[in-house]
């Protein structure tokens, strides 16, 4: 079994780690921290966990949560990993970060969006887990930067076309959909029930952090600079993430073309669902768990593609790919733990 | 392994069974019917069991669901169970029912709250699923009536402090609340999203067909006829049923009774957890779960008890208890297939 | 015009409030106060208000404040009210208090559910502004202490049958439920959009502020003490709040009685409206409104009545009750400026 | 006063009609017409009307309807309309027809949309009244098509700039979000509360009707050929549509530029609100309004702008709207009796 300890437990991405893990049949959890719960059973906090898991959580310390983990999964506001994951690796363990403190290679793109990089050594050896992309380099990895909710969205259906070279990448634009849960389970007007109900409004328009994670990956799938427009926006719902992509088509690049390009690069890949005849996917159909579903539809008329994914954002957004990640590193089949199917409704 | 077929499979109960026998470890689905979705793939209909569940749905046809089951699960509306059970029952399966059909032990009962009962014979063997209360019953029982929604969040509650005469059975009264779910699948104005979302009112005052099931159950626990008011709420949300109880304390009778009584009746019952000084339960806290969470709050100065129940309505409330009622059946531990953690959030 | 100032403008109370304000045709808003947003223009806080409502937010000054107002609404946190209206008063303004500092006659019981009263003189003068059974005490008032959602819900459809005797007192129970709002918008992790939608529960269980305020005016109505069980849960939805009441009938009384006593009590009342055939009434219909929607059903089997109301926790049962209450100060109708119809969906 | 009839007064858009229509000052409704609830009094439909609107609902019969109206509003599903309204033009009355049938000037391409046109001759006098750009035709209008939703809320922030020619109208991408009731009262599962909370997702990926009325009013305004991609989405909310607008900057053309450009068109035009620095409009702003806000932001780092759009569909996306138009006909202020403040949750 590996032992694997939980840093932030009691955030909406820590929660969900621990669902997951709770059900996880090669894995155990031996260790849930929290800074603001601490010494408070885990049940107290959620009691939906009542009976299942009662363990208490601690403050963070690394002597002691490393003596009883293999695997440390920080779901921790960025800056805060960077400053204890040297020292959890250096004691041994392997860790899963589900910040943005890791995701990038070059540290210059990650100042610019967040603040000056403290640690870019342990930088240069993370690797991206981007699951369905990254797989080969995460097997061997000792420090995985779990990707933003957003980016993978956004990631897994461009990816493999604009590898190919089948879309302008000069011309991308990402419209992206988040349900609430996102905003994380700190007190904030704009995450009360009554700002939220029956409301839909952009935010951070052009303007968030995720973009230049986004457009470091496409480059390097491009093999040349890529800018997109990324327009993230709140949906009122809990959980959840659609994004439509629209992307001018590569000449001489048709429906039968991207079909076949996407169908290809994911025939492995069990979490990757491209819908049948261009269906939309539902952000309802992947809600607790770890498949991005895409769909896409060609525009003829203006020689545009339509791409569109559902993700949980909490899933494969965020907890359920970091599990993905545990499951890669350890030779393990990468669904393991991860095949409770959805609820219909 | 057990061969389960469902009839009935593409509305709401029947798509929750679904999804619970696919991750059953002791059971494999064998056969689906739907006379509206005939010869359609399931992952049609349900476009979030794409790669999961991806086999036909089928008319029900006696001989050959028979042939291929050991179990069959009945989700339709009530009459057609008690027209098509004793066939299936006579081919050697044996079968939950979801409907009303055989939930009853005095056939006058069902022919007032419904029509003139077909299959007399049958509903004297039949056995009411309610697992936590009539385990023994169960074990051996070819067919098992499934309890209705609101009796299970009633009668859980309710029957170990009627059966030690703690309150005054004279007295109850049930506030219940139900998710829209519970409407089922078929279209209806009153169910429209745009009706339904922001509002909240009581539906079938003191006539809801679920409450003379409650009372034949409740009389029997008391061993004297038991009546109470019992009034039904729609609350603007999917899953989820809550009950608030009142009924006057059994003289002399105060709190620690209370919970002695519930603590002792339940203590070997995973799927019913007492909430912890009377924290409230909350439809959350077992969404998608087989729980039924009780709390409960003594009002001193009017010598009253306020119990309150939370269940999923289509878990513990409909699928999950058929699926506890199989594992009785088989002699299986009751939690196997039922043992997914719920969502955080 | 009456001129008016709404201190504590921007909590939910305090903006629909000012909502309503703005489209009265004899009252003008001239003071909107705010300690979080002094000199903050009200629709940066509620874009919703762009150029409706374009003035600035300033900080509490009686003296300023009452130079310009003839009426001050005071939509504060109770406390605060009784240490500003007394010389709000003083200054000639008459003042409609929505907090619950002026709302009891004994100030025991208001020390009891909430703290010492420091205002004891104005507290034996004010008068209790349920319009609908006070309303020619109004009329002379300088002080009104409006009514709590909770016991708005819950007087309006039991003080005439307490009354009148037509229910036995000793035996009322009232289960309510309200939309969110009525939480207020000070951030707090339960009234978080992840938290709250789809879920259901119940909180403080036979413990809530509000019972007090309850039983003191139904022993009034009643002229004999009465208790009462109260028990609120929480509605996933922004505004609405339905009560449903139980009381055993008194002796000889019906169906018929109930109707009578209801229908001739409100018959000139335009914001009570009892519905038709026992139809239960829905929040949805009197959403946005001043409206209290009254239906009941007697559960002829045991003798007990069953009485639901509706109405909209921030009209009724705040803001609009509130303007009700100037209207009737000011010898205006008392539907002047609340006559908007409500929204179909 | 205006003598209004409304045809289909049961629909979302009807009764929405209706709401208005009770609360304007210079119309009074005649005559409520709907097939399905014939004889049927308008409130017992919808409750919320109960002592607002009691009339009865009566079945459409031209002489009738036209002998007590000024103006009648068809609220109708298209093909219907062109069938009865040449008979109540005929009679004397104006009419404001809410369905797609007399919003092309085209007959080809409404033809190509949705069927042949039966009444071309009519077709050419109507006049599409989108009322801040054809204010000056509608005033003369005998017959005003109504225009779609989804163009209202692409056309508003567009136009001008089409016009101006500020933006390369090639590469004009909308991104659409819809509240459920604009898919109406008509029972469907699609439209079920238990499928649609919790859920977002695209459809009529474009392939939406509404795509072709929005290209031949921007072919008008940009004096050439303009296709546009257009995808709409549901979004878990009853009212409101946002639309994220894409396109290329023209060359030298920066953020000032837009914004003087879509203030001084919309200077003395109160329904349209330019939002300040780029804050993102919310449905929650618009909601039960004719407001459409707009908001901006200028992608430097691609040349793009990202236009912004909010309205209630049922009201400015319909019934508003409708109303407007009837103002701007008989020559009234275009606000008159749609001035009423949102709510502010």
């Amino acid at each position: 079994m590996i032992r694997a300890a939980v840093v932030g437990a009691t955030g909406y991405a820590g929660a969900e780690l621990v669902r997951i893990l709770a059900g996880h049949p090669e894995a155990v959890i031996t260790a849930l921290t929290s800074r603001q719960y601490a010494d408070v059973a885990f049940d107290s906090i959620y009691p939906a966990m009542a009976g299942i898991i009662t363990q208490k959580c601690e403050t963070f310390d690394a002597d002691s949560v490393c003596r009883r983990a293999d695997v440390v999964f920080t779901a921790l506001p960025h800056k805060l990993p960077m400053e204890i994951i040297p020292e959890i690796i250096e004691k041994g363990c392997r860790v899963v970060d589900l910040s943005a403190d890791f995701r990038f290679r070059d540290p210059a793109l990650y100042a610019a969006a967040y603040q000056s990089h403290e640690s870019k050594q342990l930088l240069a050896e993370s690797v991206y887990g981007l699951c369905e992309i990254f797989a080969d380099d995460i097997a061997g990895a000792r420090l995985v930067g779990n990707p933003g909710c957003y980016p993978t969205s956004v990631l897994l259906p461009l990816v493999p076309l604009v590898e190919a070279g089948l879309i302008d990448s000069g011309t991308i634009i990402a419209d992206s959909k988040s349900g609430v849960s996102g905003a994380g389970r700190n007190p904030s007007v704009t995450s009360l029930y009554s700002e939220v109900s029956q409301s839909f409004k952009a935010y951070k328009v052009a303007s968030h952090r995720h973009e230049p994670e986004m457009e470091e990956k496409l480059t390097l799938a491009g093999q040349k600079p890529v800018n997109i427009t990324f327009v993230p926006h709140l949906v009122p719902m809990i959980r959840g993430m659609e994004t439509t992509i629209y992307a001018s088509l590569a000449s001489g690049i048709n429906e039968p073309d991207i079909r076949q390009c996407l169908e290809q690069y994911y025939q492995d890949r069990r979490f990757v669902r491209i819908t049948k005849q261009g269906r939309p996917p539902d952000t309802r159909d992947v809600r607790g768990t770890n498949y991005c579903d895409i769909g896409f539809v060609v525009d003829d008329q203006n020689r545009r593609l339509i791409l569109m994914s559902a993700i949980d954002n909490l899933v494969k957004g965020a907890a359920g790919q970091a599990v993905q990640n545990m499951n890669l590193m350890w030779g393990l089949s990468e669904t393991t733990g991860l095949t409770a199917a959805p609820y219909p409704v």
